[in-house]
């Protein structure tokens, strides 16, 4: 397929394509700043690359440097901005990248990084610069990795998934066949761009031809603002952003608002009910990083009336209970689309012999074909959106000296949705505060448990399988 | 992928799919009443034909029956309501077929066929009817072959367009990442089912959940009252069509009139600004029986300023001029997309070597991307919107006693754009009633030569290449 920046940008030039702050470009001017980056990004020879790391927050320069690099056909890997440095050397040593592009801000978190070639986002256009032309891809290759974003699975250890062109393509096609988006649209990226949520705004804004409001990050009291200026017309949220938007808003959005696009988990009753009477149109979706996005999304329409479903899966998406065999039977949700990952780097591909996808996750359909998810095998916490694998965090406080093991589950939380709570059995005192010093040097913030709770042994099942919901009940 | 009825049917149920005249199905109902025809289908064992054909006019029964066709997975020929037998022969031997399904209409003009077995559309609901649902696909296969459609291409033989599942798919969502399509629309399908323009109108309303207002033909005064009342918003149109509607239009259309999506030809100024005057929102679009419907599109906002440009690629489409090297060079168009048939029925794939389809068309693109169509390599003669071959004809004409050789060339025509014109060279004196009478019973009427012009010798090329354009001048 042609490249996809090219290729909007021939057809709809003169079209919004991205704001942020008082500043705007056009597709034209989009494809001149990306082809600038280029110039730099050849001046360090980054296209000698066939993978780099890139660690920002969502700003131009960042936006700009993902799409040079799809320019540049160079895979990138997406780092967190959020992990600890352990985490981050994890990554970049397992995918193999020796080359990282980062935004100053976490330059001193950086520094102890070793044979690692650094390029600073903030210095990229002042940097030497080189004719990059004959580096642009003509043509997309559908089949070829862009992306690669960490997720730690079902077993705890981070695995790099890899999306292809034909990834982004189908996930953006899908949506665009269920959700209303015009030319009119402006979508509103608050979730990080290292997120699929924020990526796959990128690159349906290329597909669609449609504007990105970008934000640095969640600034709820400015988004707010811009929702009631109709600076932007639908926002991608995670329940805890909804809340806090909701807490915010005293009247009514513009009349050129949308809807709300709400992943990362499920909304109760009474939040829905608030968007109700708030004139809010929320779209509740399913999806995950290794799907590229939304699979499963419930319209407004049926909201009330299936509370607690996620929805229904998109056109171009199959979708199966394994071992169902009739309406309201639990079984793993098992996927089949393009929008599947290939596979996870340096692992197996995810797909079973038939060509499905299992997802780890639990749920049922309906006898309307509606999905429920009932609880993920992989029992992930998710805190503000962010992905939360107990087993990772276990696997760290397990190596603290007189920690004989550990759990650790989520506790609602009204901020956060939910926050990691670790229970923990010693063979002698532990001084909590070194505890939480050595969590913080090891895991994103996000990760280290809000709460630890000394238990004499863990309740287990006779073949000693870890009984989480068990301790689920004792918080 | 999901079969797309069943798939539909299950999003969005109570959508409204089909209108004609004042019966209206829901896309519950379509589904049910397209199941219910796969029932009587397999009543006659019509699921142990690979490929049956259809022939029909617009009417509800030819839709469900093309629907349930793709339910049970077998290939169709559409046939040309308006070809004449031996036409009609030659398509059901080349493609192998001994099943036709037919609208009691066609029957006297069907009696002599032999060895053939014929099911009346009008009488498929009183006939035999069996449990079908072990017949009915699951999943559309995408690189399937559904639909079949007879072209003369270049070499004058009509030859069998085979369409895959895919090409269909691709088609729509180019179509749908170009035009303004929602949920809210009714597509007026007065274009014939057996064209990719009418049967490119049933995959788009699967795909996107929309409704389309079905004609049994093309009726303008129906058609403008209904526009008028806002019975339907998009339409199909040929040149000769939007002449005719704009003649009887004496007044705004209804408010929610969107815009008419124009084939099969280019449009002269005075006919766009007319429309512009009128409020008429023009799409121009370029595509072919190959590409499964259209690959190139104008919009509105460029139509004055581009005037004679059918637009530029659309987003999953690539197009390049063979041999070009910068803008305005003149060559064959070249196409990528994954709407491009994989080949014609018992013939090579038309693809080159370099995976490009060459469409035997001349045309060039400007410096801003936009197409523009030279000339048909295949001198094709487009009269109301159905494609004439002068190669095809002349065959028949030159079977005639007392013909050496003959020519046919287009004369533009007020009412059918084109109508052929053919130069005769005779070695006797030719009786043109009985001439006429001959290639009335063996060419459809719209190819039948309005006029016929006895010249001594054909103008020709010293290596003995016909001169049409010499020819085209003198009439």
């Amino acid at each position: 397929m042609d490249n996809w920046l090219k290729k909007r940008a021939s057809l709809t030039p003169k079209r919004m394509a991205l704001s942020y702050h008082e500043q705007n470009w056009t597709f034209a001017e989009l494809q001149q700043a990306v082809l600038e980056t280029c110039t730099h990004l050849v001046g360090q020879k980054v296209q000698t690359a066939k993978r780099v790391a890139v660690l920002g927050n969502n700003t131009p320069q960042l936006y700009f440097t993902i799409l040079a690099l799809q320019q540049l056909g160079i895979e990138m890997v997406l780092i967190n901005k959020n992990l600890a440095l352990p985490e981050i050397e994890y990554q970049l040593h397992d995918a193999n990248v020796d080359l990282l592009i980062y935004e100053d801000e976490f330059q001193s978190k950086l520094q102890p990084l070793k044979s690692m070639t650094l390029i600073s986002l903030n210095d990229l256009h002042d940097s030497i610069s080189a004719d990059a032309s004959s580096f642009i891809k003509d043509e997309f290759n559908l089949d070829q990795v862009t992306s690669i974003m960490y997720t730690s699975g079902t077993t705890g250890n981070p695995k790099g998934v890899m999306q292809t062109f034909r990834n982004h393509w189908s996930s953006a096609i899908g949506a665009d066949l269920n959700l209303p988006v015009t030319a009119k649209d402006t979508w509103i990226c608050a979730v990080p761009l290292f997120h699929i949520s924020g990526f796959s705004i990128m690159m349906r804004s290329l597909i669609y031809g449609m504007n990105v409001r970008l934000y640095e990050h969640f600034n709820p009291e400015l988004i707010n603002q811009d929702l009631l200026n109709g600076k932007g017309t639908i926002i991608s949220v995670v329940p805890y952003m909804l809340k806090k938007l909701l807490s915010l808003k005293d009247s009514d959005y513009s009349e050129k608002f949308s809807y709300m696009l709400l992943g990362g988990g499920a909304i109760d009753r009474k939040t829905l009910e608030i968007c109700k009477d708030s004139n809010i149109n929320i779209i509740q979706s399913y999806g995950m990083t290794e799907t590229a996005s939304q699979v499963v999304a419930l319209n407004l329409a049926d909201a009330i009336r299936k509370l607690g479903s996620v929805g229904k899966p998109l056109f171009p998406v199959s979708l199966k209970i394994k071992g169902a065999t009739k309406p309201n039977q639990i079984g793993e949700i098992l996927l089949k689309a393009d929008n599947i990952t290939p596979g996870y780097l340096n692992h197996s591909a995810p797909i079973t012999n038939n060509g499905w996808f299992a997802t780890g996750d639990l749920g049922y359909l309906d006898a309307d074909g509606f999905l429920y998810l009932k609880s993920r095998l992989s029992e992930l916490i998710i805190s503000g959106g962010e992905n939360i694998y107990p087993l990772e965090i276990e696997n760290v406080i397990n190596q603290f000296p007189n920690i004989i093991e550990s759990a650790v589950v989520g506790k609602a939380d009204s901020t956060w949705d939910a926050v990691p709570v670790a229970f923990i059995v010693t063979n002698s005192m532990i001084n909590l505060k070194k505890l939480t010093a050595y969590l913080t040097s090891n895991l994103a913030k996000y990760k280290v448990p809000k709460k630890f709770i000394v238990v004499d042994k863990l309740p287990k099942t006779h073949n000693g399988k870890l009984q989480r919901k068990k301790l689920q009940s004792q918080i």
